[in-house]
């Protein structure tokens, strides 16, 4: 089995509308089993755009990660539903055992 | 080592009191080191049972995500120790290379 | 690609600044490239020092959790980065594919 983990910031935006609420809109509707969503409390990326308005004030713009279990056809069917959405994210998958899955 | 993750609703019971405090308290007596309790902001199992009232407005069962890092042996004993405990969970293990430990 | 993941409480200090900032300053200098932090609701550690005032009552010192995906590389180089920094915390690092980088 795989985790998909996604992290991309709260103001991402798809067709108008919040990104993250999107992809687990999307995982949802193909059916993904385990998907939980965090906020973090600060975070920057690649185009070293800190999700804070200074480095450590606050700022509106905070990271959101989702976290996906499932096994690896599904992540990989998930993945290519979401490789054309843009935003400066990373992506990432991981090998887990599952133990328990509800 | 491993990471052991367990994934459960803020709202699941055991005995009458909250699972994730059981399953914490469990973790302290039996030695367990890293322990880490983190709550997401939505999420979704194997039931299809989203934590959030409706998709995006706020309910009250919201992911509780439980992270424990210690040796294989220890997580193995903590596995068997919460395996009759009945949850909508997920619960996985994966492999990390512990750098420092306290 | 190698995922960080370190843990340590708020309260801790370091040159009497906020443990967390320190080291999240550190890995935006260094050039380090998905940094998230995040702020866990309870946790304890190697010490058995509860990061809550008793069991399930508020404290002020909560965990903090940083994760940093690079490559072997730069995660090596911000290992050494911090190896002398003394903290009660955890620290390990983890394979993971990098799907998207921003």
């Amino acid at each position: 089995m795989k985790l998909l983990k996604i992290y991309l910031g709260e103001k991402d935006k798809y067709s108008g509308k919040p990104l993250f609420e999107f992809i687990v809109k999307r995982a949802y509707e193909l059916g993904m089993k385990g998907v939980t969503v965090y906020r973090g409390v600060m975070g920057f990326g690649h185009k070293r755009h800190i999700h804070r308005s200074d480095f450590f004030s606050l700022s509106p713009d905070l990271p959101i990660i989702i976290e996906i279990v499932d096994s690896e056809e599904k992540i990989h069917v998930f993945i290519k539903e979401i490789e054309n959405v843009e935003f400066d994210g990373l992506v990432f998958t991981a090998d887990v055992d599952v133990i328990r899955m509800g």
